[in-house]
């Protein structure tokens, strides 16, 4: 797609990857997928209904959008707020540009249409663009490039208009990306200035607008970004904090600020897919094993410490002080977005599902008004959703990830089609060999294991149809028509199925065992604890189920017998999982904090019945504790 | 004492409660107090002719004294380093005079005669003194009490002068501190501007220089500053970090900046020693509770959090990620000795002396030379002392302790003569009453529970001798002249004996049991982990003494008997305690963080023989793991 190409009506992909010579997968267009579950859809729906205005009228009130009209000079004042708040007025333009790719909406592209009129006015006759480097702070332009955000905003405007483009076909914002990303070329292409940003982000940016406008320079500019890091002398002083300890292809281990560090290989996934980046792999590689074996919450979430927003050590998994920003959440589920798209593995659509159902859904309310920016796994009631941040990177992330969300069900490959996500809803899959495959699925998923997919037409030449079985779903079976089929199906990869003729419905049976999952002995918070798993979904007892009780004072037998319970009239609708367990008598302690040990056992604990919530649902009622990860209790005496 | 005593042969105590209305006992004059034996003796020579020396090199090498002789204008150039580094020069000197009270020194006494001069001459004729704010910031003076710690380093000054006073009976730096004082009052003194520092310090050292001038004005500038804390509007905005969210008599919580707040609590304290500072007593009394049953390390340390250097919630108390800062612990010390005076009462002595022995003695190496900033009860071993830090805080605190240790060990009452600490050595106390008493201590403690306590004069009136019967030490025993008695002994208290004539020997025996101690179930990283102590001390497994095995990888059976064996050889001569233990086998999990749970019995484990050290003493041989808090192994099957 060229930026010629004005009149699309298909939108784009989310990543758009389908041309990418190394990518084993191609992502389909957004618009091709419509979601009517009863999980997904209602909450796109929210997102478009609440949360967005709800987004737009905080820029404004904010002095975010002033912060464009002050740079423009239609208003006068101080720039307000924090220096890279253009990133957020960047990322909800990103957002309303996905929903209107898959939900039309005069007035939403009218606001969008605002919005980029009021970004473009901004824009320096040079193509710079940063509403806080302008007028008298224009002689800093690009001075302190380690702490000013400064080129991670272009990367998010570049983004949105990347998004604005393939939605809609407009080139409004995109005049604006591409000048602004000639002017970055010029200072820091190829043979110019050494450097990149303290805060990654432009890198995915650039190789999108390459991807969106086929200009290469876009591309080279990416890559320069991520190889400036890491040599001697650093860009950052080689600090690690900003991954610039080492060369990007020496890297094997998640450091520093989280949420730059998976953008970061976010980025380096989008090169490796578009060029011979030798080394690329290894590194990517080895940071997916830094963050599942060693640095990851059993959610998806990631970065241990409040200070710094940061990657902790291997095995620094605290859960009351989780930091696990919710945009770190969302860089992993980018990250893993592309790199199954890069190799077509399993695993990375299992990582990209868990995060997505656990550290990433919880840091919305259930009304889409509030947010989360940590996500601690136990608390004390104090931790509660905000309406919006002075650092508000979160809410817009949490609404382009959710608008987008349907771009994450589906890939396409020479050989047919991969379902990776399950929920009820229809697409209309183009072939990268002509023709398109339109499935259907009906699914009661994540409450449900059952998924039907019907095939609704095939006028292309897919050979197979790829169902992803997860990781958890042992037993799992399938059938063709009702049928059983002697299929052998291994959790963790992809079911390959013949494609099927049309009207042929596809049934796959996923079993919602209830799991008791335990940590390595390493992570020193959950020695003698166990997490409750159910298909995809990790859950917490939460204090508003268990009166007369404190949630962190119950144990679970090892050898109890938990059970499934939907409840339809409860946080919108969830399976609860229910068990007699036993609570510990805390005010024996009476005061004490520590006390000579005694060994305890089940006859000193009375029983209580209790229910467990998905994590991503507390915080929604009332203020209590909370807590994921429960003591097992002591052996019978 | 007045300013006009210059003559002073007997130095005074480190913190002169001798004449304070409020207080039950007196603290003894410095001098008084000879230790001759094992464990403290070595370290306060060491700290007088290995760290003090250091310090001094370290202070003039980094431009600390650079900064005084600047402003004096005798040298040009900019201010070097942080704002706040005045503090550490002042530290030092503090230090310096201690050592000279009891080791006098003429070297040493020269040198710190040239820090005072260095000092004075800095001093601007208003009286105001601090070298960040002279000549260019100048206007900026008390612009920003909350984040400049201006007021702060004013008095660390304070306390300097008065420790040189009373160790030398000069008045050189005395006259500093009066002239700056004098400065202070006329800003924030009485119908003033209503003020103070954001890092308490001030408030304590105030009350002594009020003590040794009798000039009342500066008591009352003390309770002025912790007074203007926590009204509306608050001098902080309110905040909690900064001990502004309510007046102190209404604080029940320690909060916020951890060696903030203990510093408040020393000069409320102090105030309450002195003055009819209604409310005070229940305020103190309730942070003593917050600080003991819910939020303090084992090791007395205090302040969870890396963030802020700041106290967590209830009962966040995490081992690896620990802060406990060493000028925290310095700072429990230091309230707790005024607690105990002030009240009488054992538990305060009970917790200075496991501070002493655990949270502070871990901030220095056995050498002498590097020091802990934080201190982690878990590590990876890559947490290692360092000979200086850039914010160098806790050094100069870390050797004023040492310094001023004997004084610490006794007080004296009407009623008779209190013994807190106990060490070889001799001490001759004076009494309110007139006269003195003539104590020699000879014991092996901390390694060895017995304990003789020789009479060798009582020229006064003193009725009682009062022991301290720490809380650990059940089935303790008294003899006179090795006679048993029928005393009855309650741990935690000080056992009342008659003063005993001359030439008695009062022999108290302190069991010291290895203890298996547990923490308070909401300890959510404690769970199913148990740690060791004997007597004052708690142990931890270093990976030097365990090759083949991680440290992070053993348990304890509940059952097992620990021996403990004295190692003259092993860090200066520490009692090790040993037991047979088992190891699990992490290799198991190959590359899992997460798994699902199985439940584990000991024959899955090896055997292993551990040897634990006092925790005071790791990290003084080569890197590597180290735990505090071991897992109490599974049933047997």
């Amino acid at each position: 797609m060229s930026v010629q190409s004005t009149h699309v009506h298909v939108a784009g992909p989310v990543v758009d990857m389908a041309r990418s010579p190394n990518a084993a997968l191609r992502p389909v267009p957004l618009s091709a997928v419509r979601l009517h579950d009863g999980f997904w859809a209602p909450r796109i729906h929210t997102n478009r209904v609440v949360t967005l205005p709800a987004q737009l009228r905080q820029c404004e009130e904010t002095g975010r959008i002033d912060n464009f009209r002050r740079a423009a000079g239609t208003i006068q004042g101080d720039f307000q707020g924090i220096f890279f708040n253009d990133s957020d007025v960047y990322k909800l333009a990103e957002a309303m540009a996905y929903s209107l790719a898959t939900h039309p909406d005069p007035a939403l592209d009218a606001d969008l249409d605002a919005i980029v009129s009021d970004i473009a006015a901004a824009q320096r006759s040079d193509g710079y663009l940063n509403t806080y480097f302008t007028f008298e702070r224009a002689p800093q332009r690009y001075t302190n490039l380690k702490d000013m955000h400064e080129i991670y905003c272009a990367g998010h405007l570049i983004q949105a208009a990347v998004a604005h483009h393939r939605a809609t076909g407009k080139t409004s914002l995109l005049d604006v990306a591409t000048r602004l990303s000639d002017h970055l070329y010029d200072v820091f292409g190829p043979g110019k200035r050494v450097g990149a940003c303290g805060h990654e982000e432009a890198e995915m940016a650039l190789v999108e607008l390459y991807r969106e406008t086929g200009d290469l320079r876009y591309l080279e500019l990416a890559r320069c970004m991520i190889e400036s890091r890491g040599h001697n002398p650093g860009i950052f002083q080689n600090s690690s904090y900003h991954q610039d300890h080492a060369p990007f292809v020496d890297q094997r281990e998640f450091t520093g600020h989280a949420v730059r560090h998976l953008y970061l290989a976010c980025g380096a996934t989008d090169v490796a897919a578009e060029t011979d980046a030798t080394g690329y792999g290894g590194a990517l590689e080895g940071l997916w094993e830094s963050l599942t074996q060693r640095r990851m919450y059993v959610t998806g979430g990631a970065g241990s410490r409040w200070e710094g927003e940061a990657f902790g050590a291997d095995y620094e998994l605290p859960n009351d002080r989780a930091y696990t920003e919710t945009c770190a959440a969302i860089g992993s589920v980018m990250w893993n977005w592309r790199m199954l798209n890069l190799t077509g593995e399993a695993k990375y659509a299992d990582l990209l599902e868990t995060t997505l159902y656990n550290a990433f859904l919880c840091g919305l309310s259930l009304d889409g008004a509030s947010y989360f920016y940590q996500n601690p796994l136990a608390d004390r009631g104090t931790h509660r959703r905000q309406p919006w941040f002075g650092c508000a990177c979160c809410p817009p992330n949490i609404a382009r990830l959710l608008a987008s969300l349907g771009g994450y069900f589906y890939s396409t490959a020479e050989s047919g089609v991969y379902v990776h996500l399950y929920a009820s809803g229809t697409a209309t899959l183009p072939l990268a060999t002509g023709g398109t495959v339109t499935l259907e699925q009906q699914t009661g998923y994540p409450w449900d294991g059952n998924i039907d997919v019907k095939v609704i037409e095939n006028s292309g030449e897919a050979r197979y149809l790829y169902l992803r079985v997860p990781y958890w779903a042992d037993g799992a079976s399938v059938t063709a028509n009702c049928a059983p089929t002697t299929a052998e199906i291994e959790p963790g990869t992809y079911l390959k199925v013949d494609m099927p003729a049309a009207g042929t419905t596809i049934g796959l049976n996923l079993p919602m065992k209830i799991e008791r999952v335990e940590s390595h002995p390493r992570v020193i918070g959950n020695l003698g604890r166990i997490a409750l798993q159910r298909g995809p979904l990790f859950y917490c007892l939460e204090q508003a189920d268990h009166p007369g009780v404190d949630v962190w004072d119950i144990c679970l037998p090892d050898d109890v017998v938990v059970s499934a319970n939907h409840r339809q009239d409860l946080l919108h609708g969830v399976t609860v999982l229910q068990a007699e367990a036993l609570a510990l008598d805390t005010k024996e302690w009476d005061g004490a904090l520590y006390s000579l040990y005694q060994r305890r056992w089940r006859s000193d604990m009375r029983p209580v019945a209790i229910t467990a919530i998905p994590y991503y649902a507390w915080a929604n009622r009332e203020a209590g504790p909370m807590q994921a990860w429960l003591p097992v209790a002591p052996a019978p005496r």
